[in-house]
């Protein structure tokens, strides 16, 4: 039943379409996950920090007790008892945050995408980091805004660099806590500073946050969002203190902004899984993550460190790196003349990975650098593939 | 640790988001959702046929076996044997489709929303059915298309109609089954015409398809796709034949859109969740849907009968309506005088509740029509409700 000569389609892309680019990361993620290669490339968070039997005994319990409702369509703007908790859990003293205010995300990721479709148009300034976290580039890329690169230095984002960038921008995307890619934080004073800043130029403040509760040591510092829950869109995830392969987190929003991203989810996708969020509920409402986020904090914490020890043993002494206080990642600056694209091509051949630096770079990338994950490789592998890199390097000076 | 006197946000929104407005039928749907009422709003499957307890087997067994995968981050394309039994399902023996061109996403709507970024400019036009599915209106809508009409008859779309409005067009969106909102099915001739017109202006054609399966009598129609796999973009969901609630839906393209496609979930939420994919292969693997369906099929064919045995009961002469041979809707028309948006009104104050027509038209929406769905109300409820809209209409004229 099959037409005779069809007309090939000349596909017509939209002009949106022309700036999608397949992320860097998830090419080299490709290569590197054969089995010989030791892959500090990775964002995955670790398996074995999965709770498994408790996601397993929670589905059971909510298929069991509620299936037919857990398995029917639901509404947009999430499942109002999970909702519930998640204002209670970002409610503060002075700050208090209703469930109005929650939109649940199939994942951060989701949460970018219907933030810069609600915000940006072609051509709107969008302040970012300098080096920004790869996926926000990315989600906000489709819209085709003009990014604008603010200042970093070694303790982060650089408030008092923002005005000058700051004109018409619609929106400053953050991370403030043990940042992708460099795993800095920012202090409490920056966090003041940074916003302050924002509300006096009625400049929307996006503080994304998936890695907060990893700190190896110590309380989390306090979210911005608490200090001006009016100007600050707060980014939160199960992915790094449960699961990723669920794909649920959620965005807290001044309510204005929280009904269009609700109106433009709906568009996008309806709904997250009803049955996601009925056992993510289940699984935390018991105060499950305060007895779990300690085991992963401890695991990476371990990770982190072993690997810091091997930066110092193996690399060589103009090569600098951060030391992050949680969080999965280390930043590296090698010496200028080192390009981590070519480190790259000789590491992969010596079955060692790594993500170079460049993509995370809104503007004039610093090619000398690349970002470290600790978390996936046990500590003997990791001295190992350190070793390996710090010997390519010395060679490549 | 709050900031003091913040200067308010002035939300600038995108152009895009001034175009989003919550769907009719959900905010319909918040006030039906009362006990008392009898809805035939809804355009959710009957819970009744969510097979539950294969469900929950498929949870337990996936999470026992391989927990640690399924937990964590997935492939963008989706999940490799699932999409792999999506194409042998869709592969006919003239027409072979390779699981590269099976893109897995979150619910059809989330298919819908990529086909509008990857396709849609701003003034692109964009060929739709006259009345159309709303789903699809509002997700491309996002994307400010300019929508033509395509003429329609008692037979659904009328193939010989689209060449005057194909200038330039950049897809036509159909749904030859069991159509929402009107229940109709294109005949095996119009389909061929419909291809043949699409494949000879090379216009990508559309073919969504939530109710293929729902058939009360006989085998469904041959598939489109299997018309012109090179011209065809399919649209699949396991929501009507499953559940709706886990969203897991799928498309079937062409290699260079389908790889767009991919880009543009990638920025969009990075994955579908890996879990809900293997559980549903995991039920879907052995056949459990040909045992299933059925099922589905004549608890919905027989709840159809007795609406449409109601209408003829109760409804004046001069209405119409359609007769589906399968699917959740019948179209009602109404004589010219009456405004099934004032019949809305008065039906809701007897508490009853149904969809009216003009939301699904993109041009010129005839407001003497209506949605009735019959799945999830019991048949005495089916005869009582259509009994008090009977009696109402009859009062209006």
């Amino acid at each position: 039943m099959k037409i005779e000569n069809p007309n090939p389609i000349q596909w017509h892309f939209s002009d949106r379409a022309q700036q999608l680019q397949a992320s860097f990361i998830r090419e080299i993620l490709k290569i590197t996950q054969r089995p010989e290669i030791i892959s500090f490339a990775g964002g995955l968070p670790s398996p074995a920090t999965f709770p498994v039997e408790r996601m397993k005994e929670a589905f059971d319990k909510v298929l069991t007790d509620s299936g037919r409702v857990a398995l029917q369509y639901g509404p947009t703007d999430g499942y109002a008892p999970l909702r519930e908790w998640i204002a209670d859990y970002l409610s503060t003293d002075g700050s208090k945050i209703v469930p109005e205010q929650i939109l649940m995300v199939s994942g951060s990721q989701q949460a970018l995408d219907l933030l810069g479709k609600v915000l940006i148009d072609e051509g709107s300034r969008v302040l970012v980091e300098t080096p920004s976290y790869l996926g926000a580039l990315q989600a906000f890329s489709v819209y085709r805004p003009e990014f604008k690169s603010v200042d970093t230095d070694e303790h982060g984002l650089v408030p008092s660099s923002i005005d000058a960038v700051a004109q018409g921008a619609r929106l400053l995307y953050s991370l403030p806590n043990f940042q992708n890619p460099t795993g800095r934080s920012l202090s409490i004073e920056r966090r003041l500073e940074l916003v302050e800043t924002c509300a006096r130029l009625g400049l929307p403040l996006i503080e994304d946050d998936p890695y907060g509760a990893l700190s190896y040591k110590g309380e989390p510092k306090p979210r911005m969002l608490a200090m001006n829950p009016d100007g600050v869109i707060y980014m939160g995830s199960f992915s790094k203190v449960l699961t990723p392969g669920i794909r649920l987190g959620y965005v807290c929003a001044p309510l204005p902004l929280v009904r269009r991203l609700e109106l433009a989810k709906q568009a996008a996708d309806l709904h997250t899984a009803q049955l996601t969020q009925m056992v993510v509920h289940e699984v935390v409402k018991d105060g499950f993550l305060d007895r779990h986020i300690p085991t992963i904090r401890t695991l990476y914490g371990n990770q982190c460190q072993v690997m810091l020890d091997a930066l110092a043993e193996h690399f060589p002494a103009d090569a600098t790196w951060t030391t992050p206080e949680g969080g999965m990642f280390i930043w590296v600056t090698l010496p200028k003349q080192i390009d981590a694209l070519k480190l790259l091509d000789q590491a992969i051949a010596a079955r060692v990975a790594f993500v170079p630096g460049s993509p995370f770079y809104a503007n004039e990338p610093e090619t000398n650098t690349l970002r470290l994950s600790f978390v996936t490789v046990p500590p003997e592998r990791i001295r190992e593939g350190v070793a390996v890199l710090g010997k390519l390097i010395k060679d490549m000076l």
